[in-house]
Protein backbone atom coordinates (compact mmCIF):
# COMPACT_ATOMS: atom_id res chain seq x y z
CA UNK A 1 0.00 0.00 0.00
CA UNK A 2 1.00 3.58 -0.84
CA UNK A 3 0.38 6.83 0.79
CA UNK A 4 1.50 8.59 -2.76
CA UNK A 5 -0.70 9.86 -5.23
CA UNK A 6 -0.85 11.74 -8.04
CA UNK A 7 -3.54 13.42 -9.56
CA UNK A 8 -3.84 14.62 -13.53
CA UNK A 9 -6.25 15.34 -15.71
CA UNK A 10 -9.16 13.05 -16.95
CA UNK A 11 -8.36 13.54 -20.37
CA UNK A 12 -6.32 15.88 -22.32
CA UNK A 13 -6.23 16.63 -26.58
CA UNK A 14 -4.19 14.78 -28.47
CA UNK A 15 -2.13 17.54 -28.81
CA UNK A 16 -0.36 18.14 -24.84
CA UNK A 17 -0.70 14.11 -24.64
CA UNK A 18 2.93 12.58 -23.38
CA UNK A 19 3.55 16.62 -22.41
CA UNK A 20 1.44 17.04 -19.64
CA UNK A 21 3.39 17.77 -16.07
CA UNK A 22 2.33 14.75 -14.26
CA UNK A 23 5.17 13.00 -16.91
CA UNK A 24 7.67 14.62 -14.86
CA UNK A 25 6.51 12.87 -11.86
CA UNK A 26 5.42 9.87 -12.85
CA UNK A 27 9.32 9.79 -14.09
CA UNK A 28 10.78 10.72 -10.63
CA UNK A 29 8.61 7.92 -8.91
CA UNK A 30 9.64 5.55 -11.69
CA UNK A 31 13.34 5.94 -11.15
CA UNK A 32 12.79 6.05 -7.50
CA UNK A 33 10.82 2.54 -7.79
CA UNK A 34 8.05 3.78 -5.18
CA UNK A 35 4.43 2.82 -5.41
CA UNK A 36 1.96 5.39 -5.91
CA UNK A 37 -2.11 6.22 -7.59
CA UNK A 38 -2.70 7.85 -9.82
CA UNK A 39 -6.41 9.89 -9.46
CA UNK A 40 -8.03 12.13 -12.23
CA UNK A 41 -9.51 15.70 -11.76
CA UNK A 42 -11.94 16.33 -14.73
CA UNK A 43 -10.23 18.70 -17.31
CA UNK A 44 -13.31 20.80 -18.59
CA UNK A 45 -14.48 21.34 -15.22
CA UNK A 46 -12.04 22.68 -12.97
CA UNK A 47 -14.17 23.58 -9.53
CA UNK A 48 -13.52 24.46 -6.33
CA UNK A 49 -11.91 20.98 -5.44
CA UNK A 50 -9.40 21.47 -7.87
CA UNK A 51 -8.51 24.68 -6.99
CA UNK A 52 -7.56 23.82 -3.30
CA UNK A 53 -5.04 21.76 -4.23
CA UNK A 54 -3.64 23.54 -7.16
CA UNK A 55 -4.28 27.83 -7.25
CA UNK A 56 -3.49 27.79 -11.09
CA UNK A 57 -5.79 25.08 -12.23
CA UNK A 58 -3.56 22.67 -13.70
CA UNK A 59 -2.19 19.81 -13.06
CA UNK A 60 -0.57 17.81 -11.41
CA UNK A 61 -0.34 18.03 -7.66
CA UNK A 62 0.42 14.71 -5.45
CA UNK A 63 -0.71 13.84 -1.28
CA UNK A 64 1.82 12.04 0.23
CA UNK A 65 -0.27 11.36 3.54
CA UNK A 66 -1.54 14.56 4.68
CA UNK A 67 0.66 16.32 2.58
CA UNK A 68 -1.11 17.86 -0.51
CA UNK A 69 1.83 19.77 -2.72
CA UNK A 70 1.67 21.37 -6.25
CA UNK A 71 3.93 22.66 -8.70
CA UNK A 72 6.25 19.91 -10.52
CA UNK A 73 9.58 21.48 -9.05
CA UNK A 74 8.25 21.19 -5.43
CA UNK A 75 7.07 17.92 -5.94
CA UNK A 76 10.20 16.94 -7.44
CA UNK A 77 12.23 17.87 -4.50
CA UNK A 78 9.68 16.13 -1.97
CA UNK A 79 10.58 12.84 -3.98
CA UNK A 80 13.70 14.14 -4.18
CA UNK A 81 14.10 13.93 -0.32
CA UNK A 82 12.58 10.01 0.16
CA UNK A 83 15.61 8.83 -2.26
CA UNK A 84 19.10 8.74 -3.20
CA UNK A 85 18.07 7.90 -7.27
CA UNK A 86 16.47 11.11 -7.60
CA UNK A 87 18.77 13.66 -5.20
CA UNK A 88 22.30 12.95 -3.08
CA UNK A 89 21.92 13.41 0.71
CA UNK A 90 25.02 15.50 1.39
CA UNK A 91 24.78 19.32 1.47
CA UNK A 92 26.62 20.11 -1.36
CA UNK A 93 24.92 17.14 -3.73
CA UNK A 94 21.65 18.49 -2.72
CA UNK A 95 22.46 22.35 -3.28
CA UNK A 96 23.82 21.47 -6.95
CA UNK A 97 20.63 19.02 -7.62
CA UNK A 98 18.44 21.62 -6.61
CA UNK A 99 20.17 25.03 -8.42
CA UNK A 100 19.52 22.83 -11.89
CA UNK A 101 16.29 21.86 -11.13
CA UNK A 102 15.67 25.92 -10.40
CA UNK A 103 17.60 26.61 -13.67
CA UNK A 104 15.61 24.12 -15.73
CA UNK A 105 12.65 25.95 -14.49
CA UNK A 106 13.40 29.45 -13.85
CA UNK A 107 16.19 30.01 -16.63
CA UNK A 108 15.42 27.59 -19.33
CA UNK A 109 11.91 27.01 -19.56
CA UNK A 110 11.22 30.74 -18.61
CA UNK A 111 12.62 31.00 -22.23
CA UNK A 112 11.45 27.73 -23.64
CA UNK A 113 7.86 27.99 -22.43
CA UNK A 114 6.68 31.27 -24.54
CA UNK A 115 8.65 30.38 -27.40
CA UNK A 116 6.61 26.96 -27.40
CA UNK A 117 2.90 28.94 -26.91
CA UNK A 118 4.25 30.89 -29.56
CA UNK A 119 5.32 28.18 -31.84
CA UNK A 120 1.92 26.25 -31.35
CA UNK A 121 -0.62 29.59 -31.49
CA UNK A 122 1.24 30.71 -34.71
CA UNK A 123 1.08 34.61 -34.04
CA UNK A 124 0.57 36.51 -37.96
CA UNK A 125 4.14 38.55 -37.17
CA UNK A 126 5.86 35.39 -36.08
CA UNK A 127 7.64 34.96 -32.94
CA UNK A 128 9.29 38.30 -31.65
CA UNK A 129 12.98 38.61 -31.91
CA UNK A 130 13.38 39.41 -28.30
CA UNK A 131 11.56 36.28 -27.48
CA UNK A 132 13.66 34.08 -29.83
CA UNK A 133 16.97 35.41 -28.75
CA UNK A 134 16.17 35.02 -24.98
CA UNK A 135 16.03 30.92 -25.84
CA UNK A 136 18.62 30.95 -28.22
CA UNK A 137 21.19 32.44 -25.62
CA UNK A 138 19.84 29.64 -23.05
CA UNK A 139 20.39 26.91 -24.94
CA UNK A 140 23.81 27.85 -26.03
CA UNK A 141 24.61 27.81 -22.75
CA UNK A 142 23.20 24.67 -21.69
CA UNK A 143 24.89 23.36 -25.19
CA UNK A 144 28.13 24.18 -23.21
CA UNK A 145 26.88 22.90 -19.83
CA UNK A 146 25.78 19.32 -21.47
CA UNK A 147 28.92 18.98 -22.96
CA UNK A 148 31.07 18.50 -20.05
CA UNK A 149 29.26 15.18 -18.65
CA UNK A 150 25.80 13.03 -18.78
CA UNK A 151 23.80 14.67 -16.00
CA UNK A 152 23.61 17.78 -14.58
CA UNK A 153 24.48 17.25 -10.98
CA UNK A 154 26.81 14.26 -11.11
CA UNK A 155 24.67 11.21 -10.95
CA UNK A 156 21.14 11.48 -12.49
CA UNK A 157 18.99 13.53 -10.63
CA UNK A 158 15.35 15.26 -10.99
CA UNK A 159 17.37 18.54 -12.23
CA UNK A 160 17.90 16.28 -15.06
CA UNK A 161 13.82 14.69 -15.05
CA UNK A 162 13.09 18.68 -15.20
CA UNK A 163 15.71 19.91 -18.25
CA UNK A 164 15.11 17.02 -19.98
CA UNK A 165 11.20 17.33 -20.16
CA UNK A 166 11.83 21.51 -21.02
CA UNK A 167 14.45 20.62 -23.81
CA UNK A 168 12.32 17.56 -25.16
CA UNK A 169 9.23 20.17 -25.90
CA UNK A 170 11.60 22.40 -27.59
CA UNK A 171 12.79 19.54 -29.43
CA UNK A 172 9.29 18.70 -30.45
CA UNK A 173 8.58 21.90 -32.15
CA UNK A 174 11.88 21.73 -34.04
CA UNK A 175 14.10 24.07 -31.85
CA UNK A 176 16.95 22.05 -31.49
CA UNK A 177 18.18 21.82 -34.42
CA UNK A 178 21.99 23.86 -33.90
CA UNK A 179 22.19 22.37 -30.47
CA UNK A 180 23.25 18.61 -30.97
CA UNK A 181 24.40 18.15 -27.51
CA UNK A 182 20.92 19.33 -26.16
CA UNK A 183 19.55 16.63 -28.37
CA UNK A 184 22.18 14.05 -27.38
CA UNK A 185 20.74 14.88 -23.83
CA UNK A 186 17.66 14.53 -24.12
CA UNK A 187 18.07 11.48 -26.17
CA UNK A 188 20.06 9.70 -23.30
CA UNK A 189 17.70 10.98 -20.81
CA UNK A 190 14.36 9.30 -22.49
CA UNK A 191 15.83 6.09 -23.23
CA UNK A 192 15.77 5.38 -19.34
CA UNK A 193 13.62 3.08 -18.95
CA UNK A 194 11.44 4.73 -16.17
CA UNK A 195 11.10 7.56 -18.88
CA UNK A 196 9.39 4.91 -21.15
CA UNK A 197 7.27 3.43 -18.79
CA UNK A 198 5.96 7.12 -17.35
CA UNK A 199 5.39 7.99 -20.74
CA UNK A 200 3.59 4.86 -21.80
CA UNK A 201 1.89 5.20 -18.98
CA UNK A 202 0.47 8.74 -18.99
CA UNK A 203 -0.45 7.87 -23.01
CA UNK A 204 -2.59 4.84 -21.56
CA UNK A 205 -4.15 6.77 -19.22
CA UNK A 206 -5.63 9.67 -21.51
CA UNK A 207 -6.34 7.15 -24.29
CA UNK A 208 -8.66 5.06 -21.83
CA UNK A 209 -10.36 8.11 -21.58
CA UNK A 210 -11.31 8.40 -25.20
CA UNK A 211 -12.77 4.82 -24.50
CA UNK A 212 -15.44 5.75 -22.21
CA UNK B 1 32.62 38.03 10.33
CA UNK B 2 30.64 36.06 8.03
CA UNK B 3 30.75 33.35 5.38
CA UNK B 4 28.36 34.87 3.09
CA UNK B 5 29.05 36.56 -0.02
CA UNK B 6 26.47 37.86 -2.65
CA UNK B 7 28.09 38.51 -5.88
CA UNK B 8 26.04 41.15 -8.89
CA UNK B 9 27.29 42.64 -11.43
CA UNK B 10 29.64 45.61 -10.60
CA UNK B 11 27.24 48.27 -12.25
CA UNK B 12 24.38 47.85 -14.82
CA UNK B 13 22.67 50.51 -17.46
CA UNK B 14 19.74 53.00 -15.11
CA UNK B 15 16.78 50.66 -16.59
CA UNK B 16 17.47 47.74 -14.45
CA UNK B 17 18.62 48.96 -11.45
CA UNK B 18 16.51 48.58 -8.32
CA UNK B 19 15.27 45.17 -10.46
CA UNK B 20 18.57 43.31 -10.47
CA UNK B 21 17.84 40.13 -8.70
CA UNK B 22 20.48 39.97 -6.40
CA UNK B 23 17.70 42.29 -4.83
CA UNK B 24 15.66 38.65 -3.51
CA UNK B 25 18.76 37.82 -1.74
CA UNK B 26 19.93 41.17 -0.06
CA UNK B 27 16.01 41.40 0.95
CA UNK B 28 16.35 37.35 2.57
CA UNK B 29 19.40 38.57 3.55
CA UNK B 30 17.64 41.64 5.60
CA UNK B 31 14.72 39.99 6.83
CA UNK B 32 16.81 36.83 8.78
CA UNK B 33 19.36 39.53 10.38
CA UNK B 34 22.11 37.42 8.35
CA UNK B 35 25.34 39.45 8.03
CA UNK B 36 27.11 38.79 4.48
CA UNK B 37 29.08 40.22 1.87
CA UNK B 38 28.40 41.86 -1.27
CA UNK B 39 31.33 41.54 -3.91
CA UNK B 40 30.86 42.22 -8.01
CA UNK B 41 31.98 40.65 -11.18
CA UNK B 42 31.58 42.89 -14.44
CA UNK B 43 28.89 43.73 -16.15
CA UNK B 44 30.71 44.40 -19.41
CA UNK B 45 33.26 41.24 -19.81
CA UNK B 46 32.16 37.98 -18.49
CA UNK B 47 34.01 35.40 -18.32
CA UNK B 48 35.23 31.82 -17.03
CA UNK B 49 35.29 32.61 -14.12
CA UNK B 50 31.89 33.92 -13.49
CA UNK B 51 30.40 31.54 -16.11
CA UNK B 52 32.23 28.47 -13.29
CA UNK B 53 29.55 30.13 -10.50
CA UNK B 54 26.60 31.45 -12.70
CA UNK B 55 26.26 28.99 -16.28
CA UNK B 56 23.93 31.44 -17.51
CA UNK B 57 26.12 33.87 -17.30
CA UNK B 58 23.76 36.26 -14.93
CA UNK B 59 23.62 37.16 -11.56
CA UNK B 60 23.54 36.51 -8.56
CA UNK B 61 25.34 34.33 -7.25
CA UNK B 62 25.80 33.57 -2.99
CA UNK B 63 28.74 31.68 -1.70
CA UNK B 64 28.52 30.06 1.88
CA UNK B 65 31.66 28.91 2.57
CA UNK B 66 32.79 26.40 0.53
CA UNK B 67 29.22 26.47 -1.34
CA UNK B 68 28.89 28.42 -4.27
CA UNK B 69 24.74 28.56 -5.22
CA UNK B 70 23.28 30.14 -8.12
CA UNK B 71 19.65 30.53 -8.96
CA UNK B 72 17.69 32.86 -6.62
CA UNK B 73 15.12 30.14 -6.08
CA UNK B 74 17.43 27.78 -5.10
CA UNK B 75 19.66 30.48 -3.26
CA UNK B 76 16.30 31.38 -0.72
CA UNK B 77 15.28 27.90 -0.25
CA UNK B 78 19.42 27.65 0.81
CA UNK B 79 18.51 30.55 2.99
CA UNK B 80 15.15 29.79 4.31
CA UNK B 81 16.50 26.62 5.88
CA UNK B 82 18.70 28.38 8.00
CA UNK B 83 16.68 31.56 9.53
CA UNK B 84 12.46 30.86 10.29
CA UNK B 85 12.04 33.92 9.51
CA UNK B 86 12.63 32.82 5.96
CA UNK B 87 10.97 29.47 6.08
CA UNK B 88 8.97 27.34 9.12
CA UNK B 89 10.93 24.59 10.52
CA UNK B 90 8.05 21.68 9.97
CA UNK B 91 7.52 19.75 7.29
CA UNK B 92 4.23 21.07 6.12
CA UNK B 93 5.36 24.62 6.71
CA UNK B 94 8.29 23.94 4.35
CA UNK B 95 6.27 22.46 1.70
CA UNK B 96 4.05 25.18 1.40
CA UNK B 97 6.51 27.83 1.13
CA UNK B 98 8.91 25.55 -1.63
CA UNK B 99 5.32 25.17 -3.66
CA UNK B 100 4.79 28.85 -3.70
CA UNK B 101 8.48 29.33 -3.95
CA UNK B 102 8.41 27.59 -7.62
CA UNK B 103 4.79 29.23 -8.22
CA UNK B 104 5.90 32.24 -8.21
CA UNK B 105 9.15 31.51 -10.34
CA UNK B 106 7.57 28.97 -12.63
CA UNK B 107 3.88 29.50 -12.94
CA UNK B 108 3.42 33.35 -12.31
CA UNK B 109 7.30 34.71 -13.44
CA UNK B 110 6.99 32.15 -17.08
CA UNK B 111 4.05 33.93 -17.94
CA UNK B 112 5.48 37.49 -16.46
CA UNK B 113 8.87 37.52 -17.84
CA UNK B 114 8.28 37.14 -21.46
CA UNK B 115 5.31 40.02 -21.44
CA UNK B 116 8.03 42.06 -19.37
CA UNK B 117 10.24 41.44 -21.66
CA UNK B 118 8.44 42.90 -24.87
CA UNK B 119 6.61 45.54 -22.86
CA UNK B 120 10.54 46.93 -22.94
CA UNK B 121 11.26 45.91 -26.60
CA UNK B 122 8.06 47.12 -27.94
CA UNK B 123 7.62 44.43 -31.43
CA UNK B 124 6.17 46.41 -33.92
CA UNK B 125 3.15 43.63 -33.80
CA UNK B 126 2.60 44.71 -30.07
CA UNK B 127 2.23 41.53 -27.76
CA UNK B 128 1.14 38.16 -29.20
CA UNK B 129 -2.00 37.77 -27.86
CA UNK B 130 -1.33 34.22 -26.65
CA UNK B 131 1.08 35.95 -23.85
CA UNK B 132 -1.11 38.36 -22.87
CA UNK B 133 -3.90 35.79 -22.11
CA UNK B 134 -0.82 33.64 -20.31
CA UNK B 135 -0.23 36.76 -17.63
CA UNK B 136 -3.98 37.75 -17.08
CA UNK B 137 -4.89 34.19 -16.16
CA UNK B 138 -2.09 33.91 -13.50
CA UNK B 139 -2.83 37.05 -12.34
CA UNK B 140 -6.44 36.16 -11.83
CA UNK B 141 -5.59 33.31 -10.03
CA UNK B 142 -3.00 35.38 -7.70
CA UNK B 143 -5.84 38.02 -7.37
CA UNK B 144 -8.30 34.99 -5.52
CA UNK B 145 -5.16 33.80 -4.05
CA UNK B 146 -3.93 36.65 -2.22
CA UNK B 147 -7.59 37.77 -1.46
CA UNK B 148 -7.17 35.31 1.77
CA UNK B 149 -4.45 36.57 4.11
CA UNK B 150 -1.37 38.54 3.59
CA UNK B 151 1.58 36.17 2.60
CA UNK B 152 1.54 32.90 0.56
CA UNK B 153 2.23 30.71 3.19
CA UNK B 154 1.28 31.42 6.56
CA UNK B 155 3.98 33.58 7.96
CA UNK B 156 6.28 35.75 5.73
CA UNK B 157 8.50 33.88 3.77
CA UNK B 158 10.85 33.65 0.67
CA UNK B 159 7.96 32.52 -1.17
CA UNK B 160 6.34 36.38 -0.82
CA UNK B 161 9.93 37.60 -1.48
CA UNK B 162 10.00 36.14 -4.94
CA UNK B 163 6.19 36.58 -5.56
CA UNK B 164 6.18 40.17 -4.57
CA UNK B 165 9.59 40.85 -6.90
CA UNK B 166 7.90 39.14 -9.55
CA UNK B 167 4.58 41.02 -9.45
CA UNK B 168 6.26 44.46 -8.79
CA UNK B 169 7.72 44.29 -12.08
CA UNK B 170 4.32 43.64 -13.65
CA UNK B 171 3.30 46.96 -11.73
CA UNK B 172 6.18 48.84 -12.68
CA UNK B 173 5.22 48.15 -16.71
CA UNK B 174 1.44 49.00 -15.96
CA UNK B 175 0.13 45.45 -16.25
CA UNK B 176 -1.48 45.01 -12.59
CA UNK B 177 -4.07 47.55 -12.97
CA UNK B 178 -6.99 45.11 -13.01
CA UNK B 179 -5.42 43.95 -10.06
CA UNK B 180 -5.57 45.67 -6.93
CA UNK B 181 -5.07 42.71 -4.06
CA UNK B 182 -1.62 42.00 -6.10
CA UNK B 183 -0.88 45.36 -6.22
CA UNK B 184 -2.01 45.61 -2.36
CA UNK B 185 0.30 42.47 -1.63
CA UNK B 186 3.42 44.49 -3.47
CA UNK B 187 2.76 47.27 -1.73
CA UNK B 188 2.50 45.25 1.62
CA UNK B 189 5.58 43.42 0.50
CA UNK B 190 7.68 46.41 -0.30
CA UNK B 191 6.89 48.37 2.72
CA UNK B 192 8.96 46.24 4.79
CA UNK B 193 11.96 47.54 6.41
CA UNK B 194 14.37 44.53 5.15
CA UNK B 195 12.81 45.32 1.42
CA UNK B 196 13.57 49.33 1.76
CA UNK B 197 16.88 48.46 3.00
CA UNK B 198 17.62 45.96 0.04
CA UNK B 199 16.44 48.00 -2.49
CA UNK B 200 18.40 51.25 -1.00
CA UNK B 201 21.92 49.00 -1.14
CA UNK B 202 21.56 47.82 -4.76
CA UNK B 203 21.34 51.19 -5.84
CA UNK B 204 23.84 52.84 -3.96
CA UNK B 205 25.97 50.07 -5.39
CA UNK B 206 25.14 50.46 -9.15
CA UNK B 207 25.34 54.40 -8.38
CA UNK B 208 28.85 53.77 -6.40
CA UNK B 209 30.13 52.46 -10.05
CA UNK B 210 28.98 55.42 -12.10
CA UNK B 211 31.56 57.80 -9.93
CA UNK B 212 34.37 55.52 -10.19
Amino acid sequence: MTNITLTTYDWVPELPRGYVRDLRIRWALEEAGMSYNVASTPFRQREAEHLAHQPFAQVPWLTDGDLSIFETGAILLHLGAQSHRLMPGDPAGRAKVTEWLFAALNSVEAASLPWSILSFSKPEAGIPEALVGFLSARLSRMEAVLSSGDWLAGPFSVADIAMADVLRLVGRLGGLGDYPTCQAYVARATARPAFIKAHADQMAHFAAADHR
